[in-house]
């Protein structure tokens, strides 16, 4: 029985050494990716003992995906399958104005096909959270219909639910994600959304204060917590509204940094601390986040304590 | 205007280091590789200017492949698409009893929605021979169709028409392959295929002389070549039949052989060579081949006829 | 509850990439690896649930430990402490007439100090078969101790016991090793030994079935496996004995192929295989083994079936 | 027909990886490089068709230049040399206050001894531009009157003619430079030079609007363009001063900002953007050039559009 | 006869690539790496014939360290133990606020069972001065006691001793250090001590210069040199302080900074240059020794001489 | 004082990693590599204080063959130069029928200008052998008179003079090989020759023990050695034939393996060992050498004792 169950799908992340150009690769560092299973480890790390789900196919690589999510410590409940495949994409770093870039190749991947009655529900029926991301539905109608059943039994069993909206332009339109999203609103208790997204995805206005509120108002979220990334975050909850800044970082590796957050905000909540006191903690794993290469939070709850606890460490013998 | 023109998929192949697992790969060495891309390399090599054609995304990865192939040396045709992947397939390597391994994952790749009007088939009208292989028609229902038109195109422009059977377990089961390829073969002049294949494949029987023979007469061939790996190759032409000893060879990769023989057949053959003197040419190409890491034939024709000619060379220096 | 237990060491071996020199090493592969551990992955990877015992510093480099065992698919359960070390081994591997060398720096790790009250004997007590090796008493007067309370334990508790005697010159004399391990012996019931080590160590002499035969009758194993290399391994079992052949093996890396073959063994014993063969199953792992780098056995049951059923694989595409 | 040809040596750069020290290298990263390939290449990606003329060993070496100088793209008319070798150089890139340093391994390369008539001329008489740099005479005498001719022969054909000053102090001194370009200067129809050249090598003063006019007025060139680094560029032209500052960029590498620029240039212009555009297109090439590894500009035109048009880009996807 | 020596332990530094954490790391990068055998390097660097004392096992790692010290270009004079290990360290960097962070794994080293009479004492007896740092006695009982010994028989010779406080909490608490080495300063003519190590481990007060004039004072040193990283140093001689700001750097490696200032502060006075001159120097050599990864000030006098004569230099070619 | 001073060049070795083509490489491995310094190396790890003499020029590069060297144990005494280069070649390794190929990019080097009032003639003068081969004449007119004058000089001062013929092809023709050779041969005292060059390069018929009979009788050499490779080696001395086999070894690098056996047999002949004890030696020193990357033998004399004394090891832990 775990503390927090994630639903979602992971990739191969395939990316070039160092600074190197896609065009001029000739090996790619590879690793699974995925905001759900990045997600669990994060929690993990802060304390909950967390479960992914999904689907793969029964091959070697589909395996190496679950080897390494073990690897980093969490659980994993898949439905193995003889078709789809793994997805993948390719990520080029690079800094201003170069830019990183994402070429997605993800169609047909296995977890695209996933129904309710392949996956354990009783995984998430047994949690104390359950969470996914606005990735997962966009993948796939199919998907679509899952997520929405699988927040419904969640919500049935009494398991809390969190959803990151984390739009993705690559995926799909602004309106087909709000179409999408706002119909699975009703069905979360614990709204994680970049104040963009509120923006370009919802249609929402105003500051990010005025943005929760009307949020939580709007769709009647217990928890809504808005992320400004190197502004900070902020979360409503019980009608007061909890801001956080953001620690100072020596960027490494932006991505991953949201799916920290988020994680290390639910594990801290899991352990009993109040709103700020997680978001405290989740704006410092962010923080160490940035400094790790790849997509994963690989770090200690120790770790994120002194941070939060101040001290910026000298190195440490 | 080349004297062979190619037509075919070319693949990412993503390869761990060394004699690394899939399952444990962190990092994956990156190649363009392809049959008939490689036989056009290994072609232009032994002297015939190469033209590949295709059909690739244009995307980083899609330009990622020609950029490649043009440092082999050859020219590209390609017609470059707003959909569609970049084919890739994950080779394990490893000795016996282990075996090298293959994970296709090339479905929904651009060039399977290749028509003919999208290729400029002037380049195949203009060019003195036009190959392909079995794995084309394999791919999808439109290559089927697509790789009949070309040799149709070729056949009525004068073009000499080759076609290496190449038959993949993975892509196609035997009868499909079968029903296919005797539709393809009364376009085709001149046919390369593994003794293996043509008895699991085309159901033949009898030693490989029998097999070229029955092959070219039931056909029509002008030329046929059976080839049967370590044991040497051999070729139907005119009635007769000539055969070739395989080299001695340190094998340090085996993919990309039969594509480094057939590039050298075709191109000595149009240099001039007889059947005989080409096989050889073919045979000493292939052995080589055996010795450069990945798929392509990146060899001179001056180190193939030192080995036509004989002396395994000891450290020149 | 798990099919198999063992308790023993992992170190991180530190190999300079190919054959590099250790005076030339500017970097190290590293890699957790351990006598025990190896044969919990092998059975494991064979279709028994296990779980490895051991004790390790609560440090980045002992959750680096566990964290690569998961991600070979078994279950850990660690007395985590906050003294002693991760004990390491530093391997060159080269052909002959070099040889591989072995430096070990193992000296002062957590394990050996671990006591029975530290470990979580439930473990040993719910579990099918209990399995350790010579090595574990070897390290230090309390593993002797600790050994010796385990293999008692699980007796009582009706675990199955196993031991492999993998006789190590550098840990300790042949006569400190007879007088341990015979003092051990009436607590096991499955034995697998070298025949070298039957001779070096235990001071026994005659062929191979004649070894079995006279360790069987003095010592009243249950069991007895006499292994010898490529030679072969053969097996005592209620008075009759088993011979099995070594498969033919490129081999790439030919440490860890013991525990592999004792992995295996041990794992298709559990799933109700004869004694015949689970030795077939046995050699045709340690074959797979010695074509994978590193010490861990990383291969599925169906390719161990697949070279059981004979044909050594060429490339499957 | 290309648009631009250039003439100059391109050579291997071998590099340590990282910030290495060269008296610490184990390894060294390997690629051509070369004032003249890297304004082709920057020009090719700007929309230019683009040739690079040069005489190279008939050695591995000497086709691995060609090889790479295709794979980014461009075409090459090379004259292939019995003797003579591929110069090198080697270069460590550190940060302040050690700075990067090249050690120079030019000497007796076979472009050294190229002559008008190893050349094909027709490549330049045929295109609509001809470029060098001040490096090409700087390598020999032979190459001081090989340059002069070549320039002579464009302008005779009506290619516009342009030369990048690129002083090298470790090449020639100042005064040996002066007198060397101010004789080729009659012959160049566009010049470009850095400011500090401007002062060191020639010998003008003023700031740089000035240096801007004193260049075309002495010596009747048609554009003259400044560089100054990070404080941008400026160009004069039919009287007028168009001037540009640098994008911000986060620099990886340095070298080759400078042929990336002038490349763009050269293109955008023969592309029929005016001065001022092509001037923007040219300084958004070499700011997003200094985050690309190595000596080239693997780039494309809609990337740097995407600059131009402003937005620094955040992680695509 | 060198003109310095210096006496303690080199670890095998093993560092994951890049920023790589411990937990995730499949290879590390090994060095040869300590605080003496760093301050020898950076002397002979400046122009001191030196010499590193140490005591270490007859093994393959053993050699590795001293063939790695004589790549350096110092001398080195061991006793050869058969027993004991070559002492490691794990280091794993990171920005901030992750930090870079050590992991001591030393103990049972050869060295720290070193007595006088298997040293050869004539080497420091006939040097010049004589070094160690306050890591030395914070190894063991046995090396407290040795490094007392060597203090005394270099100060009975005549020869200038040295010794940097060089404070680790991870060996030992502050009052140890304190009891420790304020027993061996009598011994003492010039230290060298972090304005930080002053405070913490002396207990004493006040600014820099007061720390420098009250350490002076109370322990009768001919020389104290505080060193306050970034924000320069000063000396105190003959009753005057002399000041020195640090250069400004771009820093790839903080480790081994403080060492090459006092290698190079050490090598300047026996060169004669007076102490502010010396400082210079050295302030010049920690600030290039930022750039260079690993340990070892792998850099020339002229290098030092450029950067103290100002010029932060530019791409040199 | 050195048991042995030899004198030569030594070359920074260019090698693709694995078995890559140069015109495919994209990185080096680089190496100090040159006939003399293998021979010191070799030399000084069976026993013999060894130093090498030659010219370099004082750059980065030059640096770095020093400091490796140092590494590898042995001593130098090399005239810095402000002309020249460091010479370099390219290798390539590979299988059979492809064979290893190396590229010489050597002319030019600071070596080809060293005379003998530059060199510290002390050094041959003080050593018991001084040792050169054939490589070193064929560099450069200077470097023949050098080379005569530095064996006469040795013979002068009573240190015995051995030449390794080690031809050339690249280098030289076998016209001018003879003539220059034999006209040092008078200065020589012992004689190493493949019996391929006695044959190829001097014209001598017969089997090898003919051929060191008609050389030592037709040059009074004290001793002769004629190699054959993997059919061993034989010696003339004292008009008494003595025979060796070589040692069975697993080739990983053949390149250096005569220099490994030059280096062990002059060593051991300074140790005191008979002639044929000597050869023993030499050729189990090859034999390991052969298995070990680089140039450079990397081994311990009682690596090389365990050989002589039989037992090929295997894994020893
Ligand atoms: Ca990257
Ligand atoms: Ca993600
Ligand atoms: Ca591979
Ligand atoms: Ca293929
Ligand atoms: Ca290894
Ligand atoms: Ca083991
Ligand atoms: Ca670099
Ligand atoms: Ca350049
Ligand atoms: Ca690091
Ligand atoms: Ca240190
Ligand atoms: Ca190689
Ligand atoms: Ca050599
Ligand atoms: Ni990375
Ligand atoms: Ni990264
Ligand atoms: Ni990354
Ligand atoms: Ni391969
Ligand atoms: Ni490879
Ligand atoms: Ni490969
Ligand atoms: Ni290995
Ligand atoms: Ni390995
Ligand atoms: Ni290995
Ligand atoms: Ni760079
Ligand atoms: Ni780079
Ligand atoms: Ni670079
Ligand atoms: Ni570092
Ligand atoms: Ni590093
Ligand atoms: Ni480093
Ligand atoms: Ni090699
Ligand atoms: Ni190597
Ligand atoms: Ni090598």
């Amino acid at each position: 029985m775990s503390d927090l169950v994630t639903f979602g799908e992971s990739l191969l992340r395939l990316s070039p050494p160092g600074d190197n150009r896609l065009e001029a690769a000739t090996s790619f560092e590879v690793q699974a990716a995925g905001s759900e299973s990045n997600v669990a480890v994060a929690a993990e790390r802060l304390g909950a003992v967390s479960t992914w789900l999904s689907k793969l196919p029964e091959t070697p690589l589909g395996k190496r995906v679950v080897g390494e999510l073990h690897q980093y410590g969490i659980r994993t409940d898949v439905a193995w399958s003889r078709t789809g495949r793994v997805g993948t994409y390719y990520l080029e770093t690079g800094g201003d104005p170069r830019g990183s870039n994402v070429v997605y190749d993800r169609e047909g991947s296995a977890v695209t096909t996933a129904t309710p009655d392949e996956l354990n529900l009783d995984q998430l029926r047994d949690a104390r959270v359950f969470f996914t991301s606005g990735i997962t539905p966009a993948l796939s109608p199919e998907l679509r219909e899952t997520t929405k059943y699988l927040l419904q039994a969640a919500r049935e069993a009494g398991t809390t639910t969190a959803l990151d909206v984390n739009y993705r332009r690559k995926l799909w339109s602004p309106q087909e994600a709000q179409e999408t999203l706002t119909g699975l609103f009703p069905g979360v208790d614990v709204l994680i959304i970049a104040a963009r997204d509120a923006k370009t995805v919802l249609g929402f206005e105003g500051d990010h204060r005025q943005l929760a509120h009307k949020l939580a108002s709007q769709f009647d979220f217990t928890t809504v917590v808005v992320t400004r990334g190197s502004q900070g975050a902020l979360a409503w909850h019980d009608s007061v509204v909890h801001d956080q800044d953001a620690f100072e970082t020596d960027t490494i590796e932006p991505i991953g940094a949201g799916d920290a957050f988020t994680g290390a905000f639910l594990a801290r909540r899991l352990a009993g601390n109040d709103v700020q006191r997680s978001l405290e903690y989740a704006a410092a794993t962010a923080a160490i986040k940035r400094t790790i290469p790849g997509d994963v939070a690989r770090l200690s709850q120790s770790e994120v304590e002194s941070v939060v606890s101040d001290g910026v460490p000298m190195v440490s013998r």
